[in-house]
């Protein structure tokens, strides 16, 4: 496994291989590090797929707000390589912020609509910086394929939609989310939670599958199943502090007719929310329709 | 010469080429066509450079404002074509608005700073057009080298800036602008002027003379230069109507501090102008130091 800290290293290493491959296939599975099983299942989809997996472990302060935690965002950089070697990566990039950004940087890809809701809302500014980093790696990694969590649904649709509308000349493939045993999604900042709000956590998971069970009646409207949500996390959860539950179709997150029935929509739609414990903000989704094949760990 | 139509053709084409020759160097010439010996002199200096010359014919209508001459800007596809063919181009890409666009886009590549001045005020918008195209444009030629003229030295700036923060793998060739016999910088838009506008146009160039002897002053500033070439232009070409004359460092376009001697200055700077000629507007500008070399037809 060749581990790479410039951009000059990491080019190369994805040049000497597609040099002696022109038919190869490079995938490439961006990440924040603190490495989980999440991340895990992204390398091996990558290296079922790609005859070269790159992985990038890059904190970008761009997508962080100024009170947000991008100091005491969780880093273990030993643990990552570990990991990433265990999962026969083939190559590591873990740039320095320097690295990354040596001087000031003045633009930005900037999505519209699809940004100013759900976590773009709570997070002004997070998927402008989400979409400048990830057009910078795909530039540097040059990569045929990218895998991407869809516990991050919004950031899946924010990307896919970047891809297509700037003809990047990669394939974005979204992945089915990893959760804990007890069905929480598995998060980087899960470590965050002390116990009592682990316990709690796990009830993103179960308002899903509570909306899985009242997505079938047949008068269930988005107002209706969102209050319901609320309702039972509230209850459910005293530790809970809700930001955001929202009903939208996807991927393009346009706003539903609250009072239409979910039964009669014909496009595929999402559940969304994000809820504090403390200060650790976790978030969940559902993609509608489709049966729940979530793997867990 | 292949002339292609589609993003697919054209990526085609240009792969082809790639695995005929691994350390072959792809150059490309974006344009809007209309084309002139400005245009065929990137074409010459990326045939002379690259292995593959790949030339662009695109009127990107996102760069255009509301109230601006994308409809009656002009077009002539059979002449650029055979043009194009003279300079011995290996490849033209000229795709309809639909083959670019065929979804509203909702992404932008946003450069700040040095897009709020010059063109950039008087044309809001515009260079969110120009990032944003020029990106798809990078992603469907893949080209090793780009080539853009001078006269729009301002757009030189802000793809070069967008270039090196998004970590574009494309080496941005800024090239001499040409002039006609009398000076004039050779535009698109020169077709609009009458007769006695296009004599008079030639005062953008003996401004631009007038500003390289004026800097060898000792005691000339940015607001001084500015003022004298504005009341020379206004007295010398009685149908100009002054949009912008400028005094900004290059290719930061910083502003300079108005009062200092241009001769203290120890960082590169630009004389940019615009003027417009009834309902056409002229753009023209020098670059300090260095002499005038500009090439003419």
């Amino acid at each position: 496994m060749i581990i790479c800290t410039t951009i000059f290293e990491v080019k190369e290493a994805v040049a000497e291989y597609r040099r002696g491959d022109q038919d190869g296939i490079v995938g490439f599975v961006p990440t924040m590090g603190f490495l989980h099983e999440g991340h895990a299942s992204l390398m091996r989809r990558s290296r079922a797929e790609c005859g070269l997996t790159v992985l990038s472990i890059f904190v970008n302060p761009l997508q962080f707000g100024p009170n947000e935690d991008f100091d005491r965002y969780p880093r273990n950089a030993e643990r990552d390589i570990e990991l990433a070697s265990k999962e026969q990566v083939d190559i590591v990039f873990m740039p320095a912020v320097r690295e990354m950004y040596p001087k000031p940087v003045k633009t930005t890809v900037l999505v519209s609509d699809l940004t100013d809701r759900l976590c773009g809302a709570s997070r002004p500014g997070h998927f402008d910086g989400v979409g400048t980093v990830v057009s910078k790696l795909f530039h540097i990694v040059a990569p045929d394929k990218a895998y991407f969590g869809l516990k991050d649904a919004q950031q899946v649709a924010v990307i896919a939609k970047m891809t297509e509308d700037l003809n990047f000349p990669v394939e974005i493939v979204p992945c089915e989310t990893v959760r804990e045993g007890d069905g929480l999604a598995l998060s980087s900042r899960n470590v965050y939670l002390n116990e009592d709000e682990r316990a709690q956590a796990v009830v993103l998971y179960r308002a899903l599958n509570m909306a899985s069970e009242l997505s079938q009646s047949e008068s269930m409207t988005p107002a209706n199943l969102r209050d319901k949500l609320n309702q039972y996390i509230k209850e459910d959860a005293p530790l809970s502090n809700i930001d955001y539950i929202q009903v939208l179709g996807y991927p393009d997150l346009a706003e539903l007719d609250s009072r239409t029935p979910l039964k009669e929509l014909r496009d595929s739609w999402i559940v969304a929310m994000a809820v504090k414990f403390g200060s650790t903000r976790l978030i969940d989704n559902r993609l509608f329709p489709g049966e729940e094949v979530a793997s867990h760990v």
